[in-house]
């Protein structure tokens, strides 16, 4: 069973915003045992919509579409859909109604353009929209299903969660589709194909591996599709299990863990608590962390030392082993981690410094290289190495080496 | 002048990745005159390679395809082109001594897997991929061109900008599209679109409008295609002047201007500096001033004040009034701004705290409830806003909400 997805909205297509809605909805379809055939972006233009629809609907039994919803003029998705399905926008009184309340809430006008989004092709089911105005829409056409939602991400999500995936289901009277991936974190995708070469060798024909080199992990995927549920599962298990050797402590966790979660998880069980140092990384560190709902638990705090006299005045770094080493040297990670521990009182302090560039390098310390230490009951560790030359990808490799660094220290006191 | 762009990969259909190469590059695309007509996700699956690969030719005249490049044997993107183009893998040598040098230098060994990143279809012209092993591969068929790119994403901005956008330019000999984006904070889509309509009705046909909504701005661009290029940016220009009134101080700044992009100007203009107080931000705000290279020129640094213990120790935030108010409040922002500001020495201090959620909400204070404020020369000033239940959103918008806070009070100073 196939799904397509449509996002549209010029936006998407000049490449103002980045479609992150249409991964989301991928996933949760994946999850039901609906596979994503095609994901289409297009304009907002009427010829573009209708042959994108046609054209999903002849291949794959549903079509979700996002985008185009807006009160505004340029958004003409609705329109196109009552053309598609030979229908009329009628006033629909219970969306009506629910964006005349939410108006008022927000105290925003109830005006012209606002009440425009309770107008909905006739011949769809409405799916109510409690987070935005812009309804959900599903039609049916010779039992294929198309579903046009707001392109909000947080207004779709809802929408999938309560109405629309429960009704596909039913709708399909679906299978599932099996999947598990294994995080790691450490080796490139080439060493690491080489290393599992052999175990890649012998899985079964009716499992398909898949490597998910992403920036700061490399996920391993192996889905079963169209057999029996329980027995491929067991397989998966079984065969994770004899990989797990292969990989020792390149191995992070499962599914959607990341570094982080897995660092949060141990703190949380052990009871014990984390402060960040944090120089060239500038608060991305604290940020991997704090994202998580339930940090407070064990994340107290964090010091960005961005100057030098922040190194000094608030973390007690030797003003002359900056002077010697300069800020970007073993002496001053080790400072900076230990510093910031026993200024928050934390269990552990984990610290980075390094040239994140593009400027900033030279010969001795070219772009991208990082210092991070860990400070905790065992003592001080440190580790360099030299990560790219784009900012955004040092920073983020910069933060994921030091976290990794405090997993495998923990993982070390066991 | 049309294009299509093709990203394959099992990973963005399954939604394991969020695609973020084809924002990318439709934003390069339409810089140099192409406009996109379509994006397309597929698997990494011959047939539906093949499919739209020829559908895209059909109908635009330049197709870009990334991923699907890897050296594991899920990435066949390379077997499908040399089929569809009746050409077979040669080795290139080049490509050979080039992913023969980097796998040395890395000190990776140089294995059979690395050896066939070397393989292109023999019709193809190769470019030379400098960051990564996967060169970029360029075919022709009857004047339309297909671009074959790795998924790597700065691989593949650095083929683009050295390679593919200079070719195409002067394989097409490209006339140019004009847009200029003005960027807003603070109102909603359907607020702004009525306190602008007057404005928008009477644009010139020949202008296109758009609005475009994300997380923490509204950006309203203006589009003209096919026209003389020196004519439709006067009448751009002058259009936003007009507009220029109605915005006020909810105008922030022009194309890839940001909130923090522009506070970061007026503070370097100014040789005046910046720390950060952050609660519930938890190292976001930071890092949306320390990810633009240049930060250390008027960002010091910042106290993320997770726990009441570094609010009290490390900023000196008053015991009693954590008791007495909480640490959602006026009073203890005010103290956070300044005793950052105090702390790290710097011209201005900016705070936030606040209910990221999902928990910890009270019907007094629910979730998204966030206090900012900004300590500098002129004083302290505060605000308190109440955003949504999503804790991402709500850290991105409290982040924003006290960059803008900032940007007003040094505005202000003038």
């Amino acid at each position: 069973m196939k799904a397509d997805i449509i996002t549209i909205g010029d936006e998407i297509l000049i490449g103002q915003i980045v479609d992150t809605n249409s991964a989301w909805m991928a996933q949760r379809l994946g999850e039901i045992g609906l596979s994503v055939r095609r994901k289409y972006s297009i304009g907002d233009r009427r010829e573009e919509i209708v042959a994108a629809v046609e054209e999903s609907l002849a291949a794959s039994e549903v079509v979700l579409i996002t985008g185009g919803l807006g009160p505004t003029k340029d958004d003409i998705t609705k329109k196109v859909l009552a053309e598609i399905f030979h229908s009329t926008l009628v006033r629909h009184e219970e969306t009506y109604a629910r964006v005349e309340r939410m108006m008022t809430a927000r105290g925003i006008e109830f005006n012209a353009l606002n009440q425009g989004q309770a107008l909905v092709p006739e011949c769809c089911t409405v799916l109510p929209n409690h987070k935005g105005t812009a309804p959900g829409m599903w039609f049916e056409r010779e039992g294929r299903v198309v579903v046009s939602l707001p392109g909000v991400p947080f207004e779709m999500e809802a929408l999938m969660t309560e109405s629309v995936l429960p009704r596909l289901r039913s709708h399909f009277n679906l299978q599932s589709v099996v999947h598990r991936t294994a995080i790691t974190y450490g080796l490139a995708e080439s060493m690491l194909a080489e290393r599992i070469a052999p175990w890649e060798d012998a899985l079964p024909d009716y499992l398909h591996l898949a490597y998910l080199p992403s920036p700061s992990q490399l996920r391993l995927r192996l889905s079963a599709y169209d057999v029996d549920a329980e027995q491929a599962t067991q397989e998966i298990d079984a065969q994770f299990e004899a990989l797990m050797p292969l990989l020792g402590d390149f191995f992070v966790g499962w599914e959607s863990d990341t570094l982080q979660s897995v660092v949060a998880e141990m703190l949380t069980a052990r009871g014990e608590t984390l402060a960040a140092a944090e120089s060239c990384t500038g608060g991305a560190l604290s940020a991997k962390f704090t994202a998580m709902s339930g940090a407070s638990e064990y994340f107290w705090g964090a010091v960005v030392s961005y100057d030098n006299s922040v190194k000094e005045n608030v973390l007690g770094v030797s003003h002359s082993d900056l002077e010697q080493y300069g800020a970007v040297s073993e002496q001053v990670a080790r400072q900076m981690a230990e510093g910031v521990r026993r200024v928050c009182g934390t269990t552990y302090g984990v610290a980075t410094t390094g040239i994140a560039g593009p400027t900033g390098g030279s010969a001795d310390k070219p772009v991208g290289t990082v210092w991070t230490a860990v400070a905790g009951p065992q003592g001080t560790v440190a580790q360099m190495k030299v990560h790219g030359r784009l900012r955004a990808q040092n920073i983020d490799r910069a933060a994921s080496a030091a976290i990794n660094l405090l997993r495998l220290y923990i993982k070390k006191i066991g």
